[in-house]
């Protein structure tokens, strides 16, 4: 899934200056080791859902600066010539360990660590920061959909309100947290998820008239096509959709008006025209909180637009790529951590488990350990909630593609399950389960 | 600025759907208007900023179906042999009329005009407006935080809030909009943009003290730099500064705490060190009301993050795609819209001046003309608002790369000097000025 493009300029300038004087004063060779956390988790919500993971694999592969990218450093002076010869040979040759694409997170949850010299791993922060806080951000907003759907299929259909890279990986992010289908086609190619769509209201307009629209599209697609019936009026829109298609009309569409009232009203026609089986699909600006007052209405799938491809009122994670330790003068690790204010943070190394009782998570277990312990031990009675996705720079094909799409869809839905009663509302709260710190020694029991 | 790679997926389903039926039934050839425009401005905004359109013409051109676009679509049946074979040669030979990137926007004003057969038309929808929904809405929101600023400069830094591909876009709109620089070096690299940017705390935190980081950044950047004085405590870390780089230091940021306490104690520290030239630049959690709240405080330069490009609450312009008119079977144009509730609009194209009275803008007038006038008449006494972007398929290359981002940016400081005084408040109003629906043969005088 590599683009081939260098993503290496997608960096904030001040990574490439950090490096330029570590070069200059020998501490670019410090090991250090990063992690990605929230320090909270948007808009009251009760968790987070990780995404980006597979996707940042392959932009890391491609991190490399190739002659453009050099030519542009040294002509704008961003660095020196010693750094430009240093970047030219780089390649990210440390370890990235982390949260599974899918899984939930939580306040603190150090959903990527990376492991390297402060060289290596300084650089990649822009990139590895603007993956995981879009996809994370739409990964987390589908899932309330999703939970809100209660098994009803949904379609994301946002691409038009997003920049057109970041459409795709939130038609990917939202069908890892549950969505059935994406109207996006490059999302289709990329990352084989299945797409959706019939027709807008440009078809029925471009027409002499609906029924003219509607049995072309019929002849082009057969009765099991979705009809858009609220161009002009909507119950002449069901009864010409009917007449044309017949009962066995595959569905209709409305895309604008009260939806609880419009949808009532909708199936007792479709059914009194004996198109019993006929759909009924809804796509009018919907968030999570429309979808759930839909609950009780005859509604068989939703098709949702801005708020997710927008994080419904969060578009970004938030998440931070922070020092948590590194290597001093004589070889030791230190926990480091900024002290000032609001924005302090717990240094040193995590290791993260998270504890669950009879199925159900209870709590966000993170063990701080000695940064060289590069054990693979979780806190006792926790299931572990980091892999290693790239080892020596070479990243683990088994999360990247549409395998790992796939695979991250399918655990999200097991891990969500995991979640307590409380998890699943929709309402500003605090996170589901508490994230509780640990210091030293492992526990002799979680 | 090709990227050369194809756009042609960044489309969702139903317009490929749709022409696959248009082909079938001959209204694939008809003569088609679409106007892209926005029915409302978000939030209660009083203008909008126009932004994407050079990005977009290039994409325009990328805009073709290679082998690996027409093997998805035959293999996963989005369309039939026969699309797949039309679509092989498809290259936009259309026209499209627009506002000038940086221009303002009001309700209603038709911001790019795509016409061509629907077949040519209808596939560029999602394209388009991905690129101006996103970009519009950082532009507004950066315009915004500008007119706050009142002429300190501002940089974008807020790429890892954001997409890695819309981070690129970002800054370029936030460019346009009034921004001075960004921290994103691949806008730096393809558009030409002054980057800016030195350190960060983990460059602290990877010294053994505040101190020897100061010094070693001094060492490589030399003592105009600006050092980044809150990782521990702010008057310790200011003490510091001053010490290590001298007087001459020629800056300072911070990035936490109550920003208009802590910039007056640190200017008052500063200036009893003899520090009186070096620079106070703040950059926590800044978004256009933060900004103006620091009109009287001692800061010298703003730098803001998540809240530009996530367009300040409204990460989407919200703009649509409507087909306004159409050839008949027989040839004539008629003028279409959807009638629907809520979502309804004014069918027929629309010619945009704007009315300008003594150097300040009174109404956005929008005379409904003959589709098939192609004649560049605009209201009299009005500024002319649209200009030819695309003719028979070919861009114009004034308006793309670098060269177009600078006219941008010059074209919007120049209209933005236009609005009425209300135009710049930032609490929710009205629109700075109205919109004016004209129909039928030119006025006398507008």
């Amino acid at each position: 899934m590599s683009s081939g493009r260098s993503t290496a300029l997608h960096t904030d300038r001040y990574e490439l200056t950090m490096l330029d004087a570590a070069l200059r004063d020998g501490t670019a060779s410090r090991r250090c080791v990063f992690e990605v956390f929230g320090r909270r988790l948007p808009g009251g919500r009760r968790f987070g859902v990780v995404a980006g993971t597979g996707r940042l694999l392959s932009l890391i592969r491609d991190f490399r600066f190739g002659p453009e990218e050099l030519r542009f450093l040294r002509d704008a002076r961003i660095v020196d010539a010693a750094t430009v010869a240093w970047l030219e040979t780089y390649r990210f040759s440390g370890v990235v360990t982390g949260y599974r694409e899918g899984e939930l997170y939580f306040p603190g949850s150090p959903i990527l660590t990376v492991e390297g010299t402060f060289a290596d791993a300084v650089i990649l922060e822009t990139l590895i920061l603007s993956v995981m806080n879009h996809d994370s951000a739409i990964a987390t907003a589908a899932a309330r959909m999703s939970i809100a759907a209660d098994g009803r299929p949904l379609a994301e259909m946002g691409s038009r309100r997003a920049g057109e890279e970041s459409a795709v990986a939130a038609a990917r992010a939202a069908y890892i947290a549950g969505f059935s289908a994406t109207s996006n086609l490059e999302a289709g190619r990329r990352w084989s998820i299945p797409t959706m769509g019939t027709a807008a209201h440009a078809w029925t307009l471009l027409h002499d008239d609906e029924e003219s629209a509607f049995r072309s599209q019929v002849d082009a697609m057969g009765p099991e096509t979705t009809l858009l019936v609220d161009t002009y009026d909507i119950a002449e829109g069901v009864r010409t959709a009917v007449r044309v298609a017949g009962p066995a009309l595959g569905g209709v569409r409305i895309d604008s008006g009260d939806l609880p009232t419009v949808a009532a009203a909708v199936r007792a026609q479709l059914d009194a025209l004996g198109a019993t089986g006929t759909k009924i699909t809804v796509t009018s600006d919907l968030d999570e909180y429309a979808i759930a007052a839909l609950a009780a209405s005859p509604v068989d799938a939703y098709g949702v637009g801005t708020s997710v491809v927008t994080g419904s009122g969060h578009p970004t994670a938030g998440m931070v790529y922070k020092l948590v330790a590194r290597e001093s003068a004589s070889g030791d690790w230190i926990p480091v951590a900024k002290a000032s204010t609001e924005k302090a943070s717990r240094g040193g190394r995590k290791r993260a488990g998270r504890v669950i009782e009879e199925g159900t998570a209870t709590t966000e277990l993170l063990r701080i350990v000695d940064a060289g312990d590069v054990s693979d031990t979780v806190p006792r009675g926790t299931r572990a909630l980091q892999v290693v996705l790239v080892d020596a720079g070479e990243t683990d094909a088994a999360f990247e593609g549409p395998r790992g799409v796939e695979g991250a869809r399918r655990h999200h839905a097991q891990v969500r399950a995991e979640l307590p009663l409380g998890g699943y509302g929709l309402s500003r709260s605090d996170p589901a389960i508490p994230t509780v710190y640990q210091e030293g020694a492992p526990p002799s029991e979680a």
